[in-house]
């Protein structure tokens, strides 16, 4: 596809956000802003979003199964409604979590297993044709990101208030995901001063970003 | 496993419910009353009912890919959380929909395709071992299914206000899994007086149903 599409994965508390806008706002300096779309997941687009309330905030626990098929559903629609088209339009498409999210909450996490996952994962790479780029992982200590939450002050979602146990599963799942696809994933401190980790992050766009093609 | 699972399929105005409740007041006088379990599809559990919500009332359309998965999510919560468990435990479970009418709907009637569909099923009958063993397909044409919808007189929901071209090939699907299963489907017209109709399930499952095991 004729676009870029970038990720930031990590746990609560690495800055994923704060970076993401960080992204935007050093891409704004280079490219025409009409071309940059930033996103998140669960959610992204309307009916995804909907999804998110449920799956974060949701009075009931799914089946390990049923969650990870929630996630997936949320994904193909913001796939299909948003990423897909935004890249086949040329830009640059940068999404607070993707699928190595999955991978690390509902595989690694809650222990779904790898093998169903890289399943999904491969099946949504070959029925839409979107796979990230260019992913950071922004690797933090669960004590320094505990630190960060609480200084926040936001009510913690389902997975905010896991088990430190399940944490320590999640970075692992990070960890392995970083290893098996060097290639594509960045892992970076993300105890450093936000402002060094942004240059370090539009450094490495930078220098991948694609041509312009023309009418874009 | 030790229960019987058996589904009521066909479009909306076929007289589904009334006759899941029709089935379960005949096997009240034939077994102890503990032991036959009424549900529903989407939904059937808390966490599938909240997914249930947003499927058939939500204020989005998702893309078909991401409703599909959407209805296998909530499928698997309600196998994993109360289907399987009452079949393990001997017990008649009776649903208003499952499977058949993600292929009749999504398949069909949006045309995902029966076989992404016929996958999904699949993966689900090898995760969880759940399959049907008897299912009840009331067929009725979409004229007097409309007149009877307009008599109810509830708001409809995003099925229920579809085209009478997205029915026609609905109708279509429930045919065409009737046809590839004839063991386990019984297709029955839907236009005979509720009574009749009920008479006529009531000796079908009667003929089938397990011998209870000890201790249920």
């Amino acid at each position: 596809m004729a676009g870029m599409f970038i990720t930031f994965e990590g746990g609560e508390g690495a800055g994923k956000s704060t970076q993401v806008r960080l992204l935007q706002q050093h891409l704004a300096t280079i490219v025409p802003s009409g071309r940059v779309v930033m996103t998140r997941e669960p959610g992204g687009t309307p009916g995804a979003e909907a999804i998110r309330d449920l799956l974060l905030f949701g009075k009931h626990d799914l089946s390990l199964r049923a969650e990870t098929l929630m996630h997936f559903s949320a994904r193909y629609d913001h796939v299909d409604h948003l990423i897909r088209p935004a890249l086949e339009a040329g830009k640059i498409v940068i999404s607070d979590r993707f699928t190595d999210s999955t991978e690390a909450y509902q595989g690694y996490g809650r222990g779904a297993g790898d093998h169903d996952i890289l399943a999904l994962i491969a099946s949504l790479r070959q029925q839409t044709g979107v796979v990230p780029d260019l992913t950071f992982i922004l690797d933090i200590p669960r004590t320094v990101a505990r630190e960060r939450l609480r200084a926040r002050g936001n009510r913690p979602d389902r997975y905010e208030a896991a088990t430190e146990a399940f944490h320590a599963r999640v970075a692992e799942g990070f960890a392995a995901i970083a290893r098996h696809e060097p290639d594509r994933c960045i892992t970076l401190d993300a105890t450093l001063p936000p402002d060094i980790l942004a240059r370090v992050i539009a450094g490495h766009v930078t220098t991948r970003l694609p041509m312009p093609q023309e009418g874009t």
